[in-house]
């Protein structure tokens, strides 16, 4: 995983040349290089050859999803939004470069990854496959996805009485969806079969609502240093979580759950090309930050 | 010119549905049905049908560039850009819905558009020219297109010695460049060869840049009512635009030189054809708000 990090890192900088006006592609350059850990450019690929692709069709899409992934978390960082002063360790972008230059930043890097998926896939990807990971990628993103999700959580903050089922439509949504459409359009772009796509596609939803849950407990358990973000943010903000709703064993519980159930789609296909989804449902688990 | 936008409307109205979450999709409707003149949408089915392409196959690029359009008013009206409160004679989408359900409008305004190209592209247009749109609208977008043209033009304000090549720049980037990807779109859509392309895209690059020349001379020679927005705000601000930097006489002059330029590009056309591109460069020059 550390491996394809550098190679997504290299490749993340070469998509997003620092040229006029300099300021709008520093921004850009300044969250999307900031080190995250490219799990879901990690999903897209592994996708993409377990159902037989090679890592070059599916590498456009991954960086694609980086970059939306990079959009949201600078949009929702804003004043306006959560309010957040840092991320992975650093100040967010809008105490660097302002906020008209932070909303713009995000605005550019959601087109952008539009654009590169449409211009970067080899062309031994048939156009019609591209297409439908144009559309799988958007919806995982718009109104009834990422936005959909954060839209839901804003509203929700400080409010009695939110239940299981308004939190599992935020966790869904503001998560799960694009990591959903990381695995959706690797296997896509790997040529899988409709078959595939729906294994893939429940893999891809237990790994992300357990990726939240994980969220929720570290939250609560780790300091700010380790998550290199606020701590304690979502108790300070009277946010619904799991661990608020259920508790924090049962949490823990739910989450393990997620994972066996994530890796229970696997159990069909060979086990050297499954070790990579493997993997990263069992980092998504274990993960400290 | 008229009909065509009650289709354009009738359409968008399909588009966004008001389902949950309500309030983001009201955002988005409040903005996309605010019943502007549709220029963009108008442009990109024109284009089509000169090249000899049905008006179905460019609807849905045609709708989505009202939706682009729409998500970068949305953004510039906001506090930390342009700080607007009226927008087509109605209360600016912040004011209405607080600013981080503008940005998040915004933002699902912007994936819908790709997202809707990709899904709702007739079968009967190769993928692969769907894909070329997919690339144009996106450099239209981002960091080489509209957000360059608005980080620039935010830079610019209020500085000493702005000069007219950076004037340019920024009409054509926030201006110009979304018009030339309707055209080219357009016109991809319906069938064109290069030839017709490289025509329509010199077309397009004028009537852009006239269109950007004929709104400063409007923000000093029309009324706060007239426009629908606040009027005089160049001037306040200090910002550079054409009657600033060369006349309001000269300004209009460059406006009809430019419109002039793009009928010249029409003139191998057939006449009917060619109509309504020309109808609405001439609508570009005479319009009043």
């Amino acid at each position: 995983m550390a491996t394809r990090a550098k190679q997504i890192d290299a490749a993340l900088d070469a998509a997003v040349p620092l040229q006029y006006p300099e300021v709008i592609n520093e921004a850009m350059r300044y969250s999307l290089l900031a080190g995250g850990k490219r799990v879901r450019p990690a999903l897209c690929l592994a996708a993409c050859e377990l159902v037989g692709g090679t890592a070059d069709a599916a590498l456009p899409t991954a960086l694609a999803l980086e970059m939306i992934h990079t959009m949201s978390l600078i949009h929702d960082d804003l004043p306006s939004m959560d309010n957040d002063d840092f991320r992975r360790g650093k100040p967010t972008n809008h105490k660097v470069f302002g906020e008209e230059v932070a909303i713009l930043a995000g605005d550019a890097l959601l087109a952008l990854s539009f654009e590169y998926i449409a211009r970067e896939t080899p062309k031994s990807v048939p156009a019609e496959r591209t297409l439908r990971v144009v559309v799988e990628v958007g919806k995982a993103v718009g109104a009834e996805g990422l936005v959909a999700g954060q839209v839901v959580d804003i509203k929700s903050e400080g409010q009695e009485g939110i239940g299981i089922d308004t939190l599992q439509y935020i966790h869904h949504h503001k998560t799960a969806a694009l990591l959903e459409a990381a695995v959706v359009s690797g296997a896509l772009l790997g040529g899988a079969g409709e078959d595939d796509i729906e294994r893939l596609r429940e893999y891809s939803r237990s790994i992300g609502l357990a990726f939240q849950v994980v969220d929720d407990i570290l939250d609560i358990t780790a300091t700010t240093e380790e998550l290199g973000k606020t701590a304690g943010k979502d108790l300070a903000v009277a946010k619904a979580t799991y661990p608020s709703l259920v508790g924090l064993e049962r949490s823990r519980e739910i989450a393990d759950e997620l994972i066996e159930s994530a890796k229970g789609q696997l159990v069909t296909y060979d086990k050297l090309k499954a070790a990579p989804l493997i993997a990263l449902a069992e980092y998504i688990r274990s993960r400290k930050n």
